[in-house]
């Protein structure tokens, strides 16, 4: 068996370390701009899908442009973003047709596995930050001039000390969690991530009996994360990437939360299950080891999703966004 | 894709046909007589476990002796079975390690999947029936003069046309239903399929609301029909074949009807979880195009098994047999 970039001695998945991580300021060289800036990602992707999210929940859509890529990798042998769902295959905007090549307009020696999110500066046409995990912080705190009125403030400075340390524990037991079940190439390493996974599942899930989020009353960045995930459990990575002891939906807490979060403006309308179906079932993974199936799975009923989770009653307030006082 | 001999122009699957179908009979050449037969069968296989699960509740272990071949395929390219569990990967009493064997002892031209069930003739050492469809109801009712005391009447006279009625429907829709989602070579073909099986389950379902078996109060032949695909469904079949849908741990009445029957003797000690995960998920299926995956599922939480279903109330008597009536 090929010997893949990303896979250790063990077996175990080791994800890639962010090549673009600059953050944004006007004194780093990435300026906070409207206009200036497209981020890039595929509705399949959870990592790019929380800042597709948190852009809408916060009304960036208008300063910050998006591109889309097709669900499919362009085929077996090019695990790369394709924009095939746009004319002649073609981003309107940065006229290529592989993500890959912004990549390599930033960096010509580029050789990692080019990822989304990608935000482009489009004077430079290059890729500036692929920083998946603090990019949503950036979106929640430097680029707050552009907010929309009235947007939630889902980075709260009191609670950014407990957020980033919920944010690193899904990271690892959860987000990750699942690549490192599917991409697992010892069954050891399998189950160690299998175990951590679905023993932070229950803990969460026990967390969620009582609070309506996961840091109470109010919808944070934590919750933006773990949803991405969670949405895509049952249709994805249960059966594709062997997460198998339990479904979201068979729990009660986490089940009524994912659906209060799917129901609520910037989540649902922003998940897009035949991307994430196609994605994960028919697309080629990180492991050329898998033949390409040629069966779309139909399952599951995704009707659920749509029945209320009556879940507010464990909130104080109305709302589920805390929002920022006007300056 | 080279063309599979049980794959059809539009891409379903097309069970072959069983090769040996003489009935058991004093006049057929397969003469009632204790000792005279082996078993073959392998805990993976649902149309095999259905004759060990009869052979059981009837006590014809007595008289009927089992050979057990491993859940896993010798190899990619050889689709047989093999007595891999035994010492010297030899089965002790037939002295051989490949089913294909028998089965060409008894045609040496035979080029079909050699399956299981098997029933070999001790006295010649071929495959005299290969029946699945009949061969528990040759046990149920000309193997009677060596059923056990008080052994239950899986078959009565008044209920077979019912029985047989149902069992035709079960084999098209559920047993083999499975299959033509799992094996099918195109989407309309697996679609089909998917649809035909769920409707059916859903119609089960609401059958088993008031019944606590399918014909009533007492366990018939069909009862084990439907057990043999259920128990695998959760464990194999939902992500093996993408019956995903629903989990029968979904089906209020479909999991307590299965789990009153797996808490019954005969049913739960003769399923192997373990046999039926390995050869699902890890070994090799009638379909080459699928890569050999490395990986055992680790779940479902198969736990839930042992919970009481407290279906008796749906009983007016307390035993789930009928018991024949002492001659």
């Amino acid at each position: 068996m090929k010997q893949l970039k990303e896979i250790s001695q063990d077996g175990s998945f080791q994800r890639q370390k962010n090549r673009f991580t600059t953050p944004f300021s006007n004194e780093s060289g990435l300026p906070i701009e409207p206009g200036r800036y497209r981020l890039l990602w595929s509705p399949a992707c959870p990592w790019a899908h929380r800042a597709v999210i948190v852009r809408e929940l916060l009304g960036l859509d208008t300063v910050i442009s998006l591109g889309t890529a097709s669900p499919m990798r362009p085929n077996i042998d090019r695990v790369d973003w394709e924009f095939s769902l746009d004319e002649d295959c073609i981003d309107p905007v940065l006229n290529v047709r592989y993500i890959s090549e912004l990549y390599l307009n930033s960096d010509p020696s580029f050789s990692g596995r080019p990822t989304v999110p990608a935000v482009v500066d489009l004077t430079t046409k290059r890729v500036v930050n692929n920083d998946y995990f603090n990019l949503t912080n950036y979106f929640e705190t430097v680029w707050s001039p552009y907010h929309k009125e009235n947007a939630p403030n889902l980075y709260p400075e009191h609670l950014q000390k407990q957020i980033n340390e919920l944010n690193d524990t899904i990271f690892h037991d959860v987000n990750n969690g699942v690549y490192q079940c599917g991409f697992a190439h010892s069954q050891e390493a399998y189950e160690q991530a299998y175990d951590k996974l679905f023993a932070r599942l229950d803990q969460l899930n026990q967390h969620l009996e009582k609070n309506r989020f996961l840091l109470g009353d109010y919808i944070t960045d934590a919750d933006i994360r773990l949803y991405t995930t969670l949405v895509r459990f049952d249709a994805a990575y249960y059966t594709a990437f062997n997460t198998n002891k339990h479904l979201i939906r068979e729990y009660k807490n986490l089940w009524g939360y994912a659906r209060d979060l799917y129901q609520t403006a910037g989540f649902g309308n922003t998940t897009d299950f035949d991307a994430i179906k196609k994605h994960y079932h028919l697309s080629i993974t990180i492991n050329p080891d898998h033949a390409k199936p040629n069966i779309l799975p139909k399952g599951p009923d995704l009707c659920a999703w749509n029945e209320r989770p009556e879940r507010d009653i464990l909130s104080k307030l109305p709302s589920k966004f805390l929002y920022k006082e006007p300056t």
